[in-house]
């Protein structure tokens, strides 16, 4: 059972909190003990756990990755130009794997999980595993 | 089945060998094939394998990781100033899965398990849980 | 059931497709539906999802690791050298999960798995198990 989801992003760079969308699947679903991959299928796209209480958070890194990982280079050559999104997705993550227990995510306190948009805005879509 | 450990960590930036304690806990708890995943629940540390030989690994990986991603930003807006320990967590990872077999941990020679601080020293947890 | 693979790489830094290695372990150990764990158990290389068409993608984000974790930097001090090594593979990751589905690899029409080589040219391996 794989539950495909979409969604907009509608900035280059944008972290896009799917936590609800990702606790409603395991309620739905039923799932009660375990763990849930929330996947994602784009390479310039990524999952990432953080801090779902600032927004100045998701702000600040998104800031920091984009120097550290600059759209514009002067030897990049891939031609289509999204290098960067490649780069930081690499380091989010293809992929996060969250425990489940008595049918609810097992998330700390301050996290989310994240959609990481990096070369928006888009429609893209994820998918959640039961394991 | 989930187990929770604490631990306290004792500098802000500090990658502590947790292999003992998970191999520890899958011992005991009888788990024999299948796969551990160690979760981290902070979103200002994270879960990582690296080198569990020479200490100067974690020390030079720690430092890097700080100058790429420095406390002090002119361009951070994160009241609590703690922006640079969420970028490390994202780029390490909340979590890692290990493979379990024969009752062990399969991990390469040199491979620990470590969860990384970055806005320490506090007292954390980590949950480990079969797969 | 652990399936393990051996590569060769060619370089210092490299990104070796093992997309079609994986599937074809997947359609001959008759797994159908779940998820498969790849794992690297070495700390100078690591498993990453990203694009499998143009290769100049693969040159960029090498190009750009290599700036962001330099392999020579003053204030390193482990001995062996190979810090940037271990830099890049915890950037990367250790592992990554893929669902499986129909027998096949569910992966996103541009995604492709690769051994990530940060410290070559070696002789290297990689487990494949289905959780």
């Amino acid at each position: 059972m794989i539950v495909r989801e979409t969604l907009r992003s509608s900035r280059r760079d944008e972290m896009v909190d799917i936590t609800r969308q990702v606790a409603a699947i395991v309620a739905r679903e039923g799932w009660t003990e375990g763990a849930v991959l929330v996947y994602c299928p784009h390479t310039t796209a990524g999952i990432a756990i953080n801090e779902n209480a600032d927004p100045d958070v998701k702000r600040d890194v998104l800031m920091r990755l984009d120097e550290v990982f600059p759209w514009e280079h002067p030897k990049y050559r891939h031609a289509e130009g999204n290098t960067a999104a490649h780069l930081k997705a690499i380091t989010t993550g293809t992929s996060q794997t969250v425990i489940v227990t008595g049918g609810k995510l097992l998330l700390g306190r301050w996290q989310g999980i994240y959609f990481c948009e990096f070369d928006g805005p888009r429609e893209r879509e994820y998918y959640v595993k039961f394991l």
